[in-house]
């Protein structure tokens, strides 16, 4: 008996509904603190009590209430995304060195951004950070694929058995997350060439933005680091269909080898576990989307469907540009 | 200034969400009783309390709580589905003999469905009843499109200007609503007969499930009968690509005409407000789905994708049919 579709999804969309329960999802906010922002209405993340009570929160930046159950950067209410990433990027420095937090020790240099309201830029943050704080997240997730006349086939990559998360699985043929300054499709050009080695002109003739899935994962030890930590996360999905000359080969060591999988040997891997969590919901959009899947053979159709496209309490990004 | 695509979701998608702003939500709760059923512990619907007031509930099915703002069916716990539509049908066919309810009067003997956890058939009502319980209903609808070396053109039909509902609005090219013992792909198979002369192998080579939109409706007077009823709904989508020398024709009185649209046109019609409110979502999310609206191009894509796979409060069906 391998995992249901459902299962994978419960794997990945782990934190509760307000709806399923109310009570127990009053009762299970309590663990957590609210991230805030001065001169910014909206709840940002959500952090574990325990990491409040172990993190050093330097004094000239921010107010932990806990009484109410809030942490604040208390920057001026009309400062700049500059001026409160500088108080963040300080105060993670900081604690970096304390040695405190397994998963700061993931240091990257890549910087993560937090959005208020209508999507506007508020800050950005170190991204192995962005757990401790439960801010949402964005990436790209790119699906290549074959159809021709000997049937559909993806491109599935195994991932480096020496990666820090989520070692050995399978992965998405393109998949990464998305910088500060990065727009959705020009990140799917980048880790397309750095992942796949596929050049820039065959993503822009071949790829095709679908859609996104969104989902409120808490990170397991697989993930790295700390576990029970936040993770709400947006992935904006591409179909890149290939013709079957082009062949992703791995463009770095994160990635170990790309296989052509059928769909029947896709669906096995999927309930085998051999796929990384959020990949395997990737696939299950995409068998949605191209009526693999359907209401009548998915016994759990509308909420595999819903709950992949989760809206968050928290605001989110608009990687708006024209 | 034309309407936005968030404009068309908020036309649509109208019942509060808790995680914007929670007091407000709870608040508005006390709106509404709760519909539920003796041997189920979901709540099923939101009944208007103007409605619980005005609505006979004979004693022997009913219980009216107003501490707790519930309405129960008390048929037994163990009674079957056609013991509890029995209950239902004796006590709607009585209130519409009152001729208290302007939205009875557009009795259809049509049945719909009310599910319990797990999708499993609890009851049936009839389907004109439906908005003053504020149960989940279900539809499908079918978008016909032609692309070839011409672009892609919608076939998009309109309403006759003698609906009761929405008359003279555009609609989707095959649209219509599930009743209890249909699958969705059939349905689908009957309305595109009925409504645009389609033959049941061209819907079968032609016709892809590409999954589903649901939203939070809110009646407005469009809709007819009293305001205010709440109609929770999952539509199945199709796509269904049509060549050129397939031409939908109305099957039936209520649609006027189809005319091929490009979609450039579409998005104008959008912008004026000429289309039924789901079927302009269903549109937005043909347009996701196809790459035509992105990230880049629609500041408020997050939102729209959430919004239109809104996951609700009610438990609803499993169309699984394996």
């Amino acid at each position: 008996m391998g995992k249901s579709n459902l299962d994978l999804l419960n794997e990945l969309d782990r934190f509760p509904y307000y709806e399923n329960n109310p009570a127990f999802y009053t009762a299970h906010l309590k663990n957590y603190h609210a991230f805030m922002v001065n001169g910014c209405d909206a709840v940002l993340g959500y952090i574990l009590n325990s990491v409040v009570a172990k993190f050093h929160w330097p004094a000239q930046y921010w107010a932990v209430d806990s009484t109410n159950q809030t942490v604040t950067l208390t920057t001026a209410a009309d400062a700049t995304p500059e001026q409160r990433s500088k108080a963040l990027a300080e105060t993670l420095t900081g604690e970096a060195k304390q040695d405190n937090f397994e998963i700061l020790k993931g240091w990257r240099n890549e910087m993560y951004a937090v959005y208020a309201p209508g999507g506007k830029l508020l800050l950005e943050m170190e991204r192995c950070a962005s757990p401790l704080f439960g801010i949402v997240s964005y990436g790209v997730h790119g699906t290549c694929y074959v159809e021709d006349e000997q049937g559909l086939h993806f491109w599935v990559p195994r991932r480096a058995r020496s990666k820090q998360t989520y070692p050995g699985m399978l992965d998405n043929s393109v998949a990464g997350g998305m910088s500060t300054t990065e727009h959705p499709f020009l990140c799917l050009i980048r880790e397309a060439s750095e992942e796949a080695s596929l050049p820039e002109d065959v993503v822009k003739a071949c790829a095709k933005p679908v859609g996104c899935i969104s989902y409120f994962y808490v990170r397991d030890s697989r993930a790295g680091g700390e576990t029970d930590l936040l993770q709400p996360e947006v992935e904006y999905v591409y179909d890149i269909k290939l013709s079957r000359d082009v062949v992703p080969k791995p463009g770095d060591n994160e990635v170990e080898e790309f296989k052509l999988y059928t769909v029947e040997e896709t669906k096995h891997a999927l309930a085998a576990g051999e796929f990384k969590p959020n990949c395997a919901v990737v696939f299950l959009d995409f068998f949605i989307r191209h009526g693999i899947l359907t209401a009548e053979n998915e016994p759990n159709y509308l909420e595999i469907l819903t709950r992949m496209h989760r809206r968050f309490e928290f605001p989110t990004a608009s990687h708006f540009t024209n």
